[in-house]
């Protein structure tokens, strides 16, 4: 989404040929006996690697009652094993030159260090190690709650933004756990365990519910080699059940809600309706939908809510449409408008949905399309210039019920959509009674819905 | 709630006297030895007796997911045991000339009896089969599951008024269970199974997970000895966890929702506010709301709302106020306001609101205070006329976390409620953060919130 609209032009000549994963390095992929699956994928300009492990055990996945369990254990993982001392992972990957990280999402928890290629046993060693070996001990647990306290402090308490989505959230997922926050309730963060987490642990990470991800300068079968030394000997769960969440029961009517804050400097109206995402070897809706967010609102001059709000009538100065198409479960599409000074956000969303009804009654603009079909084909093609965001890629897609041969019909998924299949898209998810529409207001502001 | 305004006057002389519990019959309690508690209530009157089974298991302790499990269940209790044919129960039951059924809520799953007080025996032999030796066959699951998804379709899916209640509960309860109906999910409920049934039969139906509850014309030492004879030989669970249920994140935003639907042909306005239930030893911010809701919406002319909105402005043909104290978690507390005809739902809200504000300035009538007062004791003193009601009370309150002592306390704890006590439950309960509003709609009528 880094494009940049000046050098469309120059763009237009330059990308022309096969936007495929493939010409940006070999992907192989392979199972070790014990269940995981292995990925490795080639990049060999500079002598540097990247290595991911990644757990299909996300917030979605947490015992009801336990939110922030998932993103919990991720700090936890820091902590020592019967190997190592706490801290001693980031130590040794930073006195090798490295970096490591971690990130918990809904759907998945990963793991990455980026380090010279020559050090990826050793990161093999460390990581295939916490995999099983975790230790913990109620002083660990003391401290890191109290970081993970503080992020939600810092994150989420402190942003009346990230207040109002949370709000939102959860108001529009009826049944289904996404409606939790990633980071957790601060009620029941407070209250997680030594217990929780190592249940957790123990629940989920094995080697047969893991997905290790090589990128770079390494050979599939030097990857195998050293996967199979570290990693292949760890024993497998077995028998891990499917990854069936609750679902949405019929959404029957449109959620509305006002979050008020006195420290918010600048409304805006939201806007996020209830959204299929890519489904294993049925993309094309998710595609659509890709489509329809840059079409309505995005990050260009000329997206549809753009030209009209704030250019056209200049009642907005900012809009955008959101939608990410990879994740297990329905995901959402959001809507925002900020509106100008003077500008209620009741004139902001008549506006919004005047602008909404209009495109769905005007249908897409050929030439736009076309635009954004070349944008989203260069995007796809600049994605493969960094080894790391398509580890990631692939990362994301395997935790999120997809293949490998999904990721890579992926760019041609995309390029085959047609105007026809975003407004049929459209058309299914612009359903009121399936959103939730909140408004971000000063505390003083007297306007209601 | 069934008190008549008509026979206040004559009534406040004849119900002076000491209305507590025990002027109903005694109490006696106790517990077998495999934790089962026993409760009997006395009341020679009639050689009737009322003999229930109460499990601390309802819906809101069901599986993420499985929504509907416990009151299909239920429905399952009456099929075949190791010594009973499927629909023998009942078959018995009536040939000895009583009448059974059963209940669930989200708190608690009840089955009982009233039969005549010399067939106790028979009725504690064969509920106290079928706490432990249910057969279910695979033909029973498939056939009763039509039968409760029938109960959906006639109950909630054919009820607009049903479909709004629904829609609104799974958006008040972001985080709890309560969020969840308790007849399940459709989609949920369809695919139920003998695996489901039985884990949660194996982890709730127990006797140290039950509650006796014998009223009627019987005596505390002969219902032990039956007791003993039928509930003691059965091995209790041991060890069953505490009932917590996941609880509520801060709430920040009021949600609104219309729910629209061709088959309404009466509109209204709901709000409902999250509510604090009775909590034991600490019952009095419950009984304030208890004078609250009759207060500002009893079943009498005389309410707040239907003085201000049906008498003076004429506005409404309707208006009420809910509250059901005892629940385990914290409860609703609701308000309905049915518009006259031509009125418009946000005139009708916005009078709604106008009665609330003014009453919150106001402060309580003294004269109406007494007066329902004087009501909540009345109906205090005939709840204790009905021995079966008397019955289900103990058995909700237990169920509910709370006590014998905490039941007994009841009336008095209602009776030493003072205006200063309503007003600050009222000031506690109003904030409309913690509330959802909901307008049910005819589907093509054009008001928007």
């Amino acid at each position: 989404m880094r494009f940049i609209l000046g050098f469309l032009a120059a763009i237009t000549f330059s990308i022309s040929m096969s936007p495929t994963m493939a010409s940006a390095g070999q992907v192989t992929d392979f199972r070790l006996d014990n269940g995981m699956q292995v990925v490795v994928v080639e990049d060999h300009r500079a002598p540097v690697v990247v290595h991911m492990v990644w757990y299909k055990a996300g917030a979605a996945d947490e015992p009801a009652g336990r939110s922030g369990i998932a993103h919990f254990l991720e700090h936890l993982l820091f902590k020592a094993t019967t190997n190592m001392e706490a801290g001693e992972f980031s130590d040794v990957v930073a006195a090798n030159g490295g970096s490591d990280n971690a990130f918990t999402s809904q759907d998945y928890t990963a793991y990455f260090q980026r380090i010279a290629a020559d050090r990826l046993g050793l990161m093999m060693q460390m990581e295939s190690d916490r995999m099983r070996n975790l230790l913990l001990s109620e002083g660990d647990i003391a401290t890191e709650r109290d970081v993970i306290l503080e992020e939600r402090s810092q994150r989420t308490d402190s942003e009346p933004g990230a207040l109002l989505r949370e709000q939102m959230t959860a108001a529009l997922y009826l049944n289904h756990p996404y409606g939790v926050p990633v980071i957790g309730w601060r009620h029941e963060m407070e209250t997680l365990s030594r217990a929780d987490a190592l249940a957790f642990y123990q629940r989920f990470y094995a080697p047969d519910n893991a997905i290790l991800i090589v990128a770079g300068d390494v050979l599939p079968d030097d990857v195998r080699a050293l996967a199979q030394q570290y990693y292949g000997p760890l024993a497998p769960t077995g028998n891990l059940p499917e990854r069936l969440r609750p679902s949405e029961p019929p959404q029957l009517a449109e959620r509305r809600l006002i979050y008020r804050d006195a420290r918010v400097s600048q409304p805006y109206v939201k806007r996020s309706y209830l959204a299929p995402e890519r489904d294993s070897g049925n993309q094309t809706t998710a595609a659509a939908l890709a489509y329809l967010a840059r079409i309505l609102g995005g990050n260009s001059a000329t997206s549809v809510l753009g030209q009209a709000l704030q250019f056209e009538r200049q009642i907005a100065v900012y809009s955008r449409a959101g939608y990410s198409a990879t994740s297990l479960d329905d995901d959402t599409f959001s809507l925002i408008v900020v509106p100008s000074q003077d500008v209620s956000l009741t004139e902001a969303e008549e506006a919004m949905d005047e602008v909404i009804a209009k495109f769905m009654q005007d249908g897409i603009d050929l030439e736009q399309f076309e635009r954004i079909k070349m944008q989203i084909r260069a995007s796809e093609i600049y994605a493969l210039d960094d080894v790391g965001d398509l580890a990631e890629r692939y990362g994301r897609a395997l935790t999120s019920g997809l293949t490998i041969a999904d990721v890579q019909a992926w760019p041609q998924v995309l390029q085959a959509v047609t105007p026809e299949d975003v407004m049929q898209a459209a058309q299914m998810i612009f359903d009121r009674n399936k959103a939730v529409t909140g408004w971000l207001m000063q505390e003083s502001t007297e306007e209601t819905q």
